[in-house]
């Protein structure tokens, strides 16, 4: 597998985001969102209304917390400057003293990682609470606690990160990642980090076969309020990646689109095993999913993949930090990434000139894999790519019908194209005839 | 799967029936099917003349049994008062006296039943004989035997009975089962217990999307009789089902069509999974098969899958009586059958409103299964519910390709319909185009 | 299966042909096709010039070797009128003295063979050498040896041998094997004498479906010359096989076609599994392959399957001599081969003349397998054959489909078709629609 050269410096974007109170929407989303817009030339910033209404969905309100506590006797157990996760996001604001009965059922903890505190939410049902390490449960012995939530929720616009690059086609293939999870690093920063350094790559290029959308957005509400205002973007998408918690040591995991067996599995797959690098495969919505169930949502129908090294024992708690990631796992992540939209923008449907086998001693093809011995898996794949080309499907289509290295397919057919035995047909991937039929 | 109420009493319809000596054209069979006929509002008796052509096939002449009798010196060892079994069904008349020789070439017994007279039937190939338990060959010590076999076959009707039960369509499903059988219960009459009970449910309804035939008629040629006489109802049908040996103790099974992996195939194995009872699934034709052989050949072309309980130790023989029959285990295979047909009447075409997964919080869809973890299951199936709408295919369909209990499947497109997210576009079955062109 | 008569003397024909230096284009080989020739009335040789283009190939100079040695001090180690495999097939000319060092680059053996001479070629490649025995390299002692190869190239004319036999339909049917391999017979002049055999029988006969076009020709390029020249043939071919290597006692090895699972393949399969005779199967291109390389390539696509009984360790050596041979062994190639082609031209679409199962005691159908034990597996077929008839397919696919011999299936077709309840419906195989597109 190709490794690319870094286009920014994902760990330093990492520090500067990380500490922000990232979530649906607030000021500290929209000032994650405009570092993103501020080195990705041309991003748009696009802001969608509290309370309007987006397919099935209403956007919510924007959430702002000045402060927080639960104090006993003047005494302070938790307060919310000491941690973004001490509250639980979306909390309604709350005033008063409460019994020790009362707190505990607003309290959230994480047995499992007693010295973490848990991320928790409650984004559409109304509550409030608050989110502790499990250990410090033995601190709350008293019989009353001074609860204080400073929270509010403000009509105004819920925001997102939308970037178009434009290609010699109109279709589009969405690089989607979340730009939400309070505090968090690895779940989604480090999907933001690799798509960020992508479009900058994609960018800096002077062709390109498909346009791009990159797409970075909260979770799920995002990327519904984005789409549902885009239908012109939905309408055009061939294909979609997610991406995120790519920066821990786990084996990538490769999540096939609703699809299960298209142009973007196949390729994810070949991709991923021909990289040499410890890897899973898991069906759509199998193990934890994101915005690929917008997306690739019934009447959205962007076969989308995800790519992601959970899961992680860190996973939503304030473990998840900067320390956990590392920088060759992030760049392998990418690299998957990028070459499979790579080997996409490469992709054409080889058709010979002439009939039979190709003569390889009279045109010099044949490879000399004797003096080179790195030549000879390329050499015995000779006959099954040979012997693969029919005409009608693309080198990515052939190669995992036929389980070659869609790379060793590439370079026996662009070597038999040098030579004028064979045609490059261009290959642009559609939308299927039958997406959006599944609406009235 | 839901439990229905009894429309007849079953065990006494059994009892009624049970000791007539039902065969192809008799007229205990007569009386049978006019008892059947009594219970069920609009039902026809059809009969069809000896000797014409159905098909390949000609219809046999009626058979009657005046008396038949073995004895030794004026000792009765054998008489077909104590048995209808005892003498082969559809025997030729003889008189005579035999050597020993000679008449054990004309006795059939089961030596692995010895003490039950086996059920031995002789339609096409002319015989004469008598069926006796294996134990009794040990009786047969004399050099000689007068025998005589009193019965004469006369020209006349072969009767079915046909009740059709019009629907909002046209198209038909074949509800069939056996009236033969002499002397037995479990087969087939439990089938036809089952077949009359549906019947009157069917009847008593207001709106049936589909018209039904049921067709209670003696084994296979009484099948091939009416159908071939009736072409516009086999043009018309687009499923059927055959029920008998119902009332054992042994596991269901379930034999698909000749599609093997058609509509009622994945209806009928989706049911079962389902049922929490315990049950098997059989292919076309393998294990025993009765009146699906004629509905489902080819030129006729009726999908059509059997229930039973085969193998039961009793089969074929005396021991086949009304003391075997289990109530409840009848109500199983009832309550199997009738939810295949129901969940047929019931299918639509699922059509989202909207694209994206469904806002269940904004809906109030959220299942509390906190409080009732009854709903637990059906929370779990929401996203594999959600993702398998396609606007193509029905519920049924959509259920077997994801392996999703069909209720379960109802239970949120039902929801969603209700919310007016969802549009049921109407479902009815077709015949297949290519059927029928088997025939030149 | 069917053991058929012999047409010609098999084993007389291999040690007729057996000694000649057959190879790419030479005196020998011509010879080689001018005695096929002699006993295949309508054969003819076509020859194509030296340096003509052939799709992508070039036709190779004709090579003859008038005599080779190497000597010591006027002592002769080796000598090409030993044995014609001692000279590299197609060596350059080379006359002089070289040291053991530079003559040792030169000397091929195989080790795993040490005392056979092996088969060494260089058709594309330039290069001067002799092959040994392995044990003879102990005999190398000497520092310098007198080395002479007395071979010419020459334009001229790369013969073939081609035989047309008409049949009812243009479709054509091609039987392809190979007259090279110098001294050696298992390969592949078995293959020749099994398809002369057949070419006869074919001949004699006044009724054939298909047309036949036999094909005996140096391997690889032989085919490209031929087919190149002919579009026609090409346009008009339906299948194909290669026979090789047929008279050795290891198992048949059916090879399948590029299409992996097409009509060929599967009566290939079908006469294979019911021969009762040991046997592999094996996919296109793996395990050893030779012509079919080129009637089954991209833009050929002759659905070309291979019969061979290959791996044998005489291969590609000296030891691959007559005495090698099992006529029997050679007999029961032949027979799969003919049977394949027999069956197909047998083929028929069956469809019923009327609905439902056959009435077999109305028709005097019912095998008598109490009687005759051998009719037994018939009998067991029956169901199998009524219910898989489904008036599209031909015997060969249905027997295919639904694991019957097709030969049972014949059995029962055939009974049908005379008692007037059947209908054969002609079956032409079609060259598949989207063949040829694999070229631009």
């Amino acid at each position: 597998m190709k490794c690319y050269t870094d286009q920014i410096d994902m760990m330093a974007l990492l520090r500067e985001i990380a500490p922000l109170t990232r979530t649906l929407a607030s000021n500290d989303t929209d000032t994650a969102l405009d570092i993103l817009a501020s080195i990705l030339p041309g991003a748009k910033i696009k802001g969608f209304s509290s309370g309007s209404k987006v397919w099935s969905w209403t956007i919510p309100r924007r959430w702002e917390l000045s402060s927080a506590s639960i104090k006993v006797d003047g005494k302070t157990l938790v307060d919310v400057a000491w941690n973004p996760l001490h509250v639980i996001n979306y909390s309604q604001p709350f005033k008063g003293t409460v019994s020790r009965e009362v707190l505990l059922q607003h309290l959230r903890t994480n047995p499992e990682r007693p010295q973490a505190v848990p991320f928790s939410f409650s984004f559409y049902e109304p509550v409030w609470g608050f989110s502790i390490p499990h250990e410090w449960l033995s601190l709350f012995t008293s019989d009353n606690y001074e609860v204080e939530i400073n929270s509010r929720f403000e009509d105004g616009y819920l925001n997102t990160l939308s970037l178009f690059i434009p290609g010699e086609t109109e279709k589009i293939f969405v690089v989607c990642a979340n730009v939400c999870h309070p505090a968090q690093v690895n779940d989604s920063l480090t999907g933001v980090a690799v798509a960020v350094d992508i479009a900058r790559r994609l960018l800096a290029r002077k062709i390109r076969k498909y346009s791009y959308l990159v797409m970075i957005v909260p979770e799920t509400i995002g990327s519904i309020a984005f789409l549902a205002n885009h239908p012109e973007i939905v309408n055009q998408s061939i294909g979609g990646s997610f991406s995120e918690m790519l920066g821990t040591v786990g084996p990538l995991v490769g999540k096939r689109t609703r699809q299960t067996n298209g142009y973007w599995d196949k390729l994810l797959e070949n991709v991923l095993s021909n990289s040499g690098l410890p890897h899973e495969l898991a069906n759509f919505l199998k193990s934890a999913c994101n915005d690929e169930k917008v997306l690739d949502s019934p009447g959205v129908d962007i076969p989308t993949f995800s790519l992601t090294r959970y899961p992680y024992p860190e996973y939503h708690t304030s473990d998840d930090n900067i320390d956990l990631i590392d920088i060759d796992r992030l760049r392998e992540g990418r690299d998957v990434l990028q070459s499979v939209i790579d080997l996409a923008e490469r992709d054409y449907i080889p058709v010979l000139n002439q009939p039979g086998p190709v003569f390889l001693s009279g045109y010099d093809l044949y490879p000399n894999w004797r003096d080179d011995p790195s030549l000879l898996p390329l050499w015995k794949s000779f006959i099954d790519v040979m012997y693969a080309i029919d005409g009608f499907h693309s080198v990515v289509e052939l190669a995992a019908m036929h389980h070659i290295p869609v790379s060793h397919f590439f370079y026996w057919t662009d070597a038999f194209a040098e030579k004028s035995l064979l045609t490059k047909r261009p290959f642009i991937l559609s939308r299927m005839v039958d997406q959006r039929k599944n609406l009235a």
